[in-house]
């Protein structure tokens, strides 16, 4: 490699400026391991919460978990997780969760997202020790060996895999624990990032009719384009009684088959349960964050004999679906249109801001211009 | 018949006692309607909760939802739920729950246990209108046509039957929602009739260990004999988080597979949830009444990818399961040895303080002596 | 009502030709039962082999269960399915099976399909007996007290519901037992009514790639039209392994998630097996009637971790999901475009000719013009 | 370590005699590897096969892939799959299925039984390389890195984890494929070492009734005190519809829940599907050797809406299970007791011969006397 250092966004305090300086690139590559120019680094709710130290990740760290670059180096022959051979110039994105492989969720529940020795990259790889640079922020990212690695089709544009982002891998993730039946009602509650992703996979698996909760209006008006059936703005419809009753008009007076919550906030988990029909399935998806406790009643679980579901995280199968999906379906879905804003390495704290107070659609940063 | 009325334990007003009194006996009976000379009436803590007017029932009210008789006169050829031919000296028993057959619970999401118009017998049945006798705490009882009635084996003693009660056909109901599956790990809190149910079910579909947490400490011995393999008992173990502890001792540290909430508190379900291993499975089987919101933590269902489910009352080919196996697994699991107290019908009321007092394994009224 | 008499096509022996001749319209009708004037009765491949005498229904016969109408009378008040108060001129559909609802499969399986005592209008309802006019190949048909009803809405055209036929309840039907995951792939065996009923519901559930193996030529470009992604014409490539060569290459080369099999010929299961990936599932949905064993090898199942589905029929609400399904799609899924030929009563015979030569997309009787 | 050389038992051509002969011992190990010294070699059925050529693996080979021993070298530190640290002298086993992880049934499907890559240890392990090692039929075992090794519990006989053989783990893989649920009627078809397998999971997770069909009457006996509650012994019924009559008398006239196929020979799945009620479940679990095709007839699955499912050998958490079962079950299922006969490493060709004349409960190799 002609350089040897990267620039990388260092975050070396919660609720502080996140500076921009030069990180050592490894001088060699062990076997397997594999380094990334990035181009496209998408900035994601949750790094909001990090950066607020919400989620006591260790510090210093460069975040980003959503990332896409060009791989400037290997060591030796490394396979993307389909088989595929990687050359230097491919673009590859990859899964940021790294489980152990040994510990009994892993093993003995086949249950990887809940690796009792899970990182993630851009979560809880901090950046002070060798090889440093295991974030998106950067003007290059370190891929340790066992990375489930995936070489981008030519057709599938970096904005509509950006745009996509985390909560479609996390959508697909909670799909496969709770499958939404085609023809099944569907309520998702959130327009934002996770509830537009559940809206298209709930829309692209036949779900009829899908009832949107959220705002604001510019997010519904996407939301509309990814298929919606009905649309509860809650700038307008500010009683929750009245949102219900709007739920009832189109689910024959019962409530829906299936309701996403796709908010993170607890209240909306107290206002959601009664949405969905008697025998009818709920899936809270949005509480990544702990907000805390929330008063519910646990007798709406008996009565309604409900089934609640909670997905985290994902798995390297479901990029894969969700890369095939995205150059699939990008006429139906354009994820792409979600990105509207491009910030460079250095503008990171204006960047971290602009998602900060929802003013965007999705932030991503281009590292290297 | 050669009588012409009947003696019933008539409710006229909630927390005031119960009136025995004599109420008509039909001159004819319908098609396919059923009248019954009741032998034993099993007496549920919900009848105490009914008492004192938590569920709002109609008045004046016969109660008794877990009743054998012998049949006393039936409405031309009628047969039994399975196809029996039923005749008159036939001892029976009954689902309670009468679903309308035509509502969309009923019809078209196959939920006739959330029937929109559903009757119980012995607890929205009021006996101020022919024809009368639709409970359990009388001489006879009107089975109406259509009435799911089975004619038990002459190797069922009633006393298993009753013994059972309606917490066993709940349970199996429970394990149709949510089975349990061969060597998984179960905890079931509560050693009530409910939590003895699910203990039965547990042990015999090959669950491993079970873990109860309960008390006082006669029904844990009791729940020894049914199978236990660890017993927690609440009031020795006081603290929720020491309780938890011992769990995780017999779980590989992680909690367990399947937990089942069979105590009908809501802050069970608050202690239930961390019980579960991440990725497990959680019946709310035990709130039947509504007590009241609890304060719960939904990032634990989303960060457990926890899948929480609900069952509510039963149906008849619950009732045909548990009737096969009393009669096949009588001596593994003993449920005739519950019967504790018996009463006549004039002590009514002596039963229901028996009751709500603990004071009863399960106490029973034979109204016929 | 006016006329005493109504014209229907009597089947007296199988492979001779059916007469139109009058039959008596009931004087009065019973409490539930329904009289209905016939606008258009399906012609439907099962048709031709009750014809030739491969089903060994009771004669005479009045066929035809593919059928809608005007209500001309009612015994009291009648609703349908879901509910809706019908009255005189109301247009409707039924589903034809009569399950008897009290033996073992009604009531302890729940699997109304395999009722032991099961009726199908037009299949073994002979006409020699009152009320006689129990099939669609008439300008009246009787329904009983208790058939399932749907008032269809006014959206959605007869030629849409007839055109979809029986085959697409089976499918939805098929489809509950083994429902088709979000972005599975997909192959069909056949191009017929069954075949394309697997293709819309597959696309519309979000199935990709959708293969569709079969002929004759306009049958797959009406496929195409309906969402096929891959068209395997049985003309052209005839030799089975360059078909699996054609599947191989679209499905990684392993074989397709989920394989439809709508043709009805058992060869067709042999030629399946392995299409299907290994850990795939294949649904035999076509081998409705007995065409005899064929060769086949238990040891693909086992090696291939196979799982292989049947279903019989159809229930009420697979009809009530696809009148809804119909009147939402049809712009997507344009049924009504099968419907090739209309017949008048009296060229039934000609009719069936017709459908046996697989010269039609859909042929139609209309009985009063 | 002291010796060079350890003597295996190799076969160079199918159905001639195996030679024991000297093969050499590792100079090092390297990092990850095992040598265990082998106390108990199981010989399967599927040895018979193998050695009659009826898989077509490769040669030389030293058979044996139910193996325990005593850890004599490793290298390096190595853990058991569960995470125990694993020391000279510790008796194991371990899954003799070695998935590659990166093909895409591995990878993508999460189905490592039929990796495309698939190596077994005494099965395609071919021993004319170093390690050459790789079967059980030998004094020792060499295990490559990765292998999931299991640290047994001492108050586990090796006897019972030998008698149980591969055909447990086989048999708990079907079980998570296929649950059987409580209470639901099962027959096994087959009484050999995988039927007695299915019947122990059977009996287990609360099947009732269960029928045994098979034979001879010892094997019957054994199914006996195994739990089974009918026996069908195929010497003395030997009418296959005589034997389906029983079924019948025993399952409500109607055909069992719940059939699994244990007996390797396809005129049973033949015999088999009618053994099945409309609407039951069947499992092909014995065709793991290609027997060829069998007349079968698909309009049955389509009839009676059947589900048949397969499922190949097995993955490291199954046996994990199979351990704990044996331990925690050992006085309800003496699989113990099958271990009939015992041979030394030179009597390889007699133990081969007793197993392929069903002379044999179980036969072990003991290669270290």
């Amino acid at each position: 490699m002609s350089t040897t250092k990267s620039n990388a966004a260092v975050m070396s305090a919660f609720n502080q400026p996140i500076e921009v300086r030069p990180l050592p690139l490894p001088a060699t590559l062990a076997p397997g391991d594999v380094l990334v120019r990035v181009t496209m680094a998408g900035v994601c709710g949750t790094d909001v919460h990090l950066h607020k130290g919400q989620l006591n990740v260790p510090l210093p760290l460069i975040m980003g978990h959503e990332t896409i670059g060009e791989i400037a180096a290997a060591g030796g022959e490394v396979n993307d997780w389909l088989g595929n051979t990687l050359n230097v110039g491919d673009r590859v994105s990859w899964t940021v969760g790294m489980p152990c492989g040994t510990c009994r969720y892993c093993r003995f529940h086949r249950l990887p997202s809940r690796c009792l020795n899970r990182k993630a990259y851009g979560v809880n790889t901090p950046c002070d020790c060798p090889p440093h640079l295991l974030g998106g922020y950067a003007q290059h990212h370190h891929l340790r060996a066992g990375t489930a690695i995936f070489k981008l089709p030519a057709d599938l544009a970096s904005e509509s895999l950006i745009g996509a982002g985390c909560a479609l891998v996390t959508m697909i993730h909670a799909y496969e624990k709770m499958p939404i039946r085609w023809a099944e009602s569907c309520v998702i509650q959130g327009a934002g990032p996770v509830g537009l992703a559940a809206l298209a996979i709930a829309s692209d698996a036949g779900a009829r009719p899908i009832i949107v909760i959220g705002g604001p209006k510019d997010r519904l008006d996407r939301c509309k384009r990814f298929g919606a059936d009905v649309l509860i703005n809650i700038d307008e419809v500010k009683d929750a009684d009245k949102r219900r009753g709007i739920v009832l008009e189109h689910t024959n007076g019962l409530g829906a088959d299936v309701v996403i919550e796709c908010v993170g906030i607890p209240t909306a988990v107290q206002e959601g349960w009664p949405l969905a029909r008697d025998g009818g399935r709920y899936m809270v998806l949005g509480q990544y964050c702990d907000a805390g406790p929330v008063s519910l009643n646990p007798h709406l679980i008996t009565k309604k004999e409900l089934e609640v579901y909670g997905s985290y995280g994902s798995e390297p199968h479901h990029w894969a679906r969700a890369i095939e999906f995205l150059r699939a379906r990008k006429d139906r879905y354009p994820f792409h249109e979600l990105i509207t804003h491009r910030f460079s390495l250095e503008q990171v704290n204006e960047a971290l801001d602009a998602v900060a107070s929802w003013r965007t659609g999705k932030a991503v940063i281009c590292p290297n211009g």
